[in-house]
C-alpha cells in the first residue's frame, strides 16, 4: 500500500519552531514513527515550501495512480491556497488533513481551512501524533473504499 | 483507565440520520466498537440531549477525579454553547473533540467550533471511525500527561 | 390523525407576554381553539422550556412514526438552535413552522430561522391565529404526500 | 367583501418556473382556486413585472379605499425594493405577504423580506396553497379589524 | 430658466403618507410653493413611480440640453438604484438632491445615498421646505456656472 | 423583602474555575456572604445548568408574585439565550444582572449581553463582590419603585 | 437563427455617457456592428429602462420558444435585480452576460452580478466589442446545444 | 433673533484647504456673507478646534435659553463624536447642520454623521452656500416651531 | 482615604438631560450623596468636556500617586476613545467604571467599553445610584489591594 | 504578432478536472484549437503551477517588449494573488483575463478577481472557448492600441 | 531647519507606560537624543493630550511657514482622529509618522492609521529610535524637496 | 556583521513600476546604496519571486545562524502569506519590515501586513530611502540585542 504525506511549508524546520504548537520531533522522526507504526505501508513523505510543488505532487497522484491515499498538511497554505484546493479536489482516493497544532485554538486567520473542505477528515492538535493518527484513518479509508 | 465520552444532541439517534453525513451505526455501536478496540479502557458513554446535562456531567469529572480523560462530540452545541465551553476549561485532563462529518465541508455556522477551542485536539470527518482515533489519541495524551 | 405541536420556551406563560407581539390567548385557549376547528385531528400538544426535551419529543416522532406531522413554535431557540435543527432534519413527515409575532418586525436577531430552513412553510404574524393556518396547512400537506 | 392579490415579478409565469419550489399550477389557476376556496370575497387579482405598477396599484387602495385587505407576492422585489415598503407602510388596512417557496430556505439573499417587516403576517413555502391561508387569514385579519 | 424637477415612488401620494416624517403638504402643495417663491423659473415637476421613466426623463435632459439644472428626491429609489445613478451621471448641469425626511436619522438602510453621491449637494429633513432650499441653491449653482 | 438569585452554567463549580475570572468563594459562600450582609432580606439562590429550568424560575416569579426583585448571572447563557431574555422580560419587578469577571476584558463573544438588555443595570468585574453590589443595586430599585 | 440581445437602463444613451468606461459607439451602431459581422443572424435588438420590461421580454421568450439564444446587459440592473435574474432562470436556452467596461475594476458595488450568475459566461471590458464576442459565443452555445 | 453658528475643526483654515471639497471662501468671509444675507438675525459664529469648547458651547446655549436656534459643521468630529451628539441632544430648539463638501461623494468614513441624526435636517455639498442655505431653513424652523 | 471621580463630556449638564436615561440628580447632588453616604473618603470629582484635560487629571494621579482608587463615568468617550485608555492602562491603583443608563440597552454605538476594558469593573444602569455602588466596589477593591 | 497566453495553477491537469465546470480539452488541445483558429498568430503558452514563475514569465514580457498581448488565466491564484496582480500592473500591452468556467456562479470565494482588476476586460464560463473568445479580442486591442 | 515634532496622548507619560511597548526613555529624553543626533537642526516638539492643540499646532505650520517638516506620533489619536487627518492634509512640507510601538502586532483598533495615511511614510516598532529614524527620514524628504 | 536583505516577487522589476509609488532606483541601485551607506556590513541582498524561495531562505538562517538581522520587503506578499509569517516566527535575531510605498495610503488590501506583525518593526513610504532607515533601524538592534 502506497500513501503519499505531503507536508507544506515550514515543516522542514519543525525542531526550530515552537515546541507549544508543533511538539519536539522532526519531519524526519515523525516519518520514521509512521513507518514504524505502520510497517506495512509504503510511505512517501514529500515535504515542499513550494505551492507550486505540492500542486505538482498531487498531480502525479492523479496521472499515476500508484498511490492509495494522500494525508497532508500544508502548514500556512491551509488557510490561503485555491490552487492546493483545486488540485486536491481532481483526486478520487481518499485524503486526509492533519495538523499539529489546534487551529480552532489559535489566531482567528487560522480557523479557516480551504483545504480540509475538499478532504475526508480533519485531524488537528495532537502534535506529531496528529500523523499517526492520520494515518491510521487514511489506512481505513483505503481499505473501506469501493 | 477511565474514559468520559459525551455525545451531545440527536447522537442518541445515529441510525435516523443522513447516512452521508453520519455513517450508519448506532450509537450503541460505536461503542462496542470502542469497547471492543480498547478492551483495557473503562469506557463511560454518557448522551444528553439536554446542555445541562452535558455541562453537569462534566462538573462531575472535575469534582471526583475518577476519570482520566474526555472525548466530546457536542452535535450541535458545538457551535453554540459558551457554557459548556466554559464548563470543559475546568477540566485539566486531557480532551478531544470527534465530529463524525467533516464540519469544515458543511454549512458556515457548523465551521466555528467554540467547544474544540478549549480541547487538546480535533478529529473530524471520519464517521463513526472518528471516534476510535479519538479515543486513540486520548489515551495517547493521557500517558503522556505528567 | 395524529399531529404534534411543538412549543418552545416562554409559549406556556402567553398571558403574561406583551399582548402587542403575542396576543391574547394562552397556549391551553390555543390548544381549544385548535381542538374545536379541527375536530378530527388529534393534537398533541408538547411544551417545553427545556431545548433537549424538545429534541427529545422530535426524537420520539422520529422512531415511533406514530405522528403524520409536526407544527412548531420554537420560540427563542428559532433563532439560535443547531439542535434542534439537527432533530427536525431527520424528519420525513410534513412539518411547519409557526409565530405568534412577525419575527421579519422585530429586532434583527429575531430574522433568522435556524429551525424554519428545514421545515416546508413558515407561517408568522397572525398572533393565536397562526396556529389555526399552520394547522390547515399542515393537513394539506399530509393530505397531498406521496 | 374585496380583497386585493398583488403579485409580483414572474409570478405571470408559473407554468415555466422550476416546479420544486413554485408548484405546477399556473396565477390564473391559484385565482380559480381561491375564488372557489372563498365565494363571499371579491378577489382582485393584480399581476406586474413592475416596480412602479405595484406602487400605482398600492396608492389607488389607499386612496379609494374600496379595499378591505392586501394579501402580496412581490416575488424578487421582496429583497430589494424599499420603495414598495414605502407604497405598503400607508396602507391602513390589514396586509398579509406570501410566498410559494421557503425564502428561508434558499439562497442567503432571499432571507431579507423589506416588504414583509410592514406586513401583518407572512406565509411562505406552501405553494400554490401559501395563497389559500394567506387569504383566510387576511379574511380574520379583517373582521377582527376594529 | 428652466428646471427640472424630479420625483420618485410615494411622492404622488404624500398627503397619504406619516406626516412625522413627510410632512403635511402634498407634492401639488410643494409645487406651488415652489412657483410662487421662485416666480422667474420655469418648474417642470415629473413624478414617477417608474425607475425606467425617471431614467427616461433624465435621458431627455441629456439630449434636449433646455433644462439649466435638475433638482430630484428619488424616494425608496435613492438607497438602491445603480440605474439611475448612471443616468444622473450623464448630466453635467448642476444637479441637488433633497429628502423630506432626515436619512440619517432613519433606519439604518436610509443611510446610503447612492443618486445623491453624484449630485453636487444634499439637502434632507426640513419636510416640504427641503424643495424650497434644494430650488435656491440649485439656481445658485446654475448661476455661478462657468 | 424576597430577592430571587439566579445563577446559570458552571456557577456551582465556582471553586473550580479559573481564580482569575471568577475568584476564590464557592456559590454557597457568596450566598452566605449576601446573607450576613443583608439579613432584612430572603434570598432564594437558584443555581441551575438547564437553561430551561432558569426560565421557569423566571416563570414561577411572573405567576406567584410573591418576589419583590431578581439579580442573575446566566453565565454562558448570558450571550446566546433569546429564550431566556424571553422569560426576562416578562417581569415588571427590578432586575439587576452580576456578572463576577469583566465581560468588556475577555473574549469578544462574552462583550454583548442578550440578557442585560432587559435588565435594569449591569454589575460585572468584581468577583464575588459583584453579587454584592448587585444584591444592594437590587434593593434600591425595589424601594423606588413605584 | 434569432438572438435576442436585451439591453438594460442607459445603454440606449451611450454616446452621451463617459467613453472611458463606454467607448463611443452608440447601442445602434453597435447593433449595425454586430449584424454585419453576423449577417446569417436575426438579432432582434431590444433595449428598456424598465425592469418590468426587460422581464416580460424575457417571459416572452420563454414562451414563445422562437428565440435561440440571449445575450444581456443589465447595465445598473446587473447588481440589484433580483426579479430580472428569476426570470432568466427560467430560460433553457443559452444565455450570455455583457458589459461594456471591466465590471471588477469599478466601484465595488459593480462587482457582484446576481444575473450572471443564471448565464452561462460573461464577457466584460471589451467597450463594444463585448457584444461582438458575446454574440460569438452565444453562437456557439447555441450550436453545441443538444 | 439669536442664532448660534458651530464650527468645528479645520474650519478656522478654510483659504487653506482644498478648495475643490470646501470652496475659496474663508470662515470670516461665510460670516459676512451671512450677516449681509439676514441682516435681522444676530449670528454669533463660534469655530474651535476642540471636542470640549464645541461641546460646553452648547451646554450654555442649553442652559442660557437666549439662542433661538443652532446650525453646526462640525468637520472631522461629525464622523466620531459621540459627546458631541449627546450634547446637541440636549437642546429642544432647531437645529441644522451644515457641510460645505458632498460627504456622500468622498470616503466611506464621511459618510456617517453621529451628530446629524440628532438635528433636524442635513445640508452638503454647496461650498461656503450650505451655511447660506442651514441659515434659511433655521430661520424657517424657528418661525414656526410652536 | 482619597478617591478620584472623573467625569467625562455633558456629566456636568445632567439636569438637562433625558431623565428616563439619567435621572434627575445633578452632578453636584451625586458628590453630596457619594460624600454623606461615604463620609470617611475625600472624594475628588473632577468633570470635563474635553478629553485631554481628562487625560491629564489621570496623568497626575499616576504621578503624584497621592490617590487610591479611580471611579470614572467617561460619557461618549467611553466608546471612542483610545488615548484615554491608553492613560488608565498606566494606573496600578484600582478603577471602576459606571455608567448612568444601561448601554447594552441603547443604540448600538453604546455597547462597545474601551475605557471599561482597562478597568476592574463595570456598572451600568442604576441611574445616580451607579456611582454609590461604584464607590463601594471601589473602597472593597481598595482595602483588599496587596 | 506574438501573443502570450499564461495558465495557472492545475490547467495543466484539464482532462482530469470536473468536466461540468471545466470542459473535456486538454490544455494542449486549446493550444491547437487557438492555432488553428488564428494561424496568423504565435501563441505562447506557459502554463506553472508556481506562482513565482508566472510572475517571471510577465517580467520577461515587461523586459523583452516582444509580446504584442496576454492573455491569462490564473486559476486559483487570481483570487488570492497580489503579486501576480502587481506583476501584470506593470505592461502596458492589452491584457484579457479568460476562465473556463462562470467564476460568479461557484463558491463565494471565486467572485473576486484581483488580478482582473488590472485586465482590459474578462470572459469566463465558456469552457475551453473562452480562450478562442479571448484571443479574438486581444488581437482586437492589439490592432486599436495606439 | 525647523522641524516640528508633534506627540499625542500620554506621550508626556512615557516613563509610566508598559516598557515593552514604549521603551524606557522619557520624551525628554528623546528630545535630547534627536537634539543630539541631528545638531543642525532646531527640533520643536510638542506635545499635547488635546486633539484640538495638536490641531491648532498644524494650523500654525501651515500659516507661518517657518517650518520645513513635520514629524508625528498621535498616540491614541492616531486610529480614530478624522480631525487631525484633515488638519494634516493642509501641509505641503514633508511629514513622517511615528509610533514607539509595532501597531500592526497590537490589537486590531491599532491596525488602522487614519493619520499616517496623509503623512509621506511611517515608521514603527523601534521604541524611542523611531523617532530618530523619522527624523533621518523626514530631513532627507526636506532636503530631497522641490 | 551579516545582514539579510529579503526581497518579494516584483521587486527585482522596480525600474520598470509606477514610480510614484517606488521611487526610481533599481534593486541594485537600492543595494550599492546600502553598502555605500554602511561599509562595515555584509548584506546579502536575496530577491525572489517565489514564495517557497522566501520562506527556504529565512530557514538557512534559522539554520546556519550566520545572519545577525533580517530586513525585508515582501511585496505583494506581505498581505497574504501565512507561510512566510510562520517561517520569520522562527528566526530570533531582530528582523525589520520595508515597503517603498505608503501602505496605508493604498488599495484596503494592503493595509494589513501579516509578516509585519511578527518583525520589530515597520518603515514604509520612503521609497529607497526605506531601506537606509531599515537598515539603520536594524544595526541598531543587533547592537542592542542582549
Amino acid at each position: 500500500m502506497h500513501v503519499l504525506v505531503l507536508n507544506g511549508p515550514n515543516l522542514n524546520m519543525l525542531s526550530h519552531r515552537d515546541s507549544e504548537h508543533y511538539g519536539t520531533l522532526s519531519l524526519d522522526a515523525i516519518e520514521s514513527m509512521l513507518r514504524k507504526a505502520f510497517p506495512e505501508v509504503a510511505f512517501e513523505f514529500f515535504q515542499s515550501n513550494h505551492e507550486g510543488e505540492l500542486i505538482e505532487r498531487i498531480h502525479r497522484a492523479v496521472k499515476n495512480q500508484d498511490i492509495q491515499g494522500v494525508m497532508a498538511n500544508f502548514g500556512g497554505f491551509t488557510h490561503t491556497s485555491v490552487a492546493i484546493r483545486d488540485a486536491l479536489a481532481m483526486l478520487t482516493i481518499p485524503r486526509v488533513e492533519v495538523h499539529l497544532s489546534n487551529i480552532h485554538a489559535r489566531e482567528e486567520f487560522r480557523h479557516t481551512s480551504l483545504t480540509g473542505a475538499v478532504c475526508n477528515g480533519i485531524i488537528a492538535g495532537f502534535g506529531p501524533k496528529s500523523y499517526l493518527y492520520g494515518a491510521q484513518s487514511l489506512l481505513d479509508l483505503i481499505q473501506s473504499a469501493p
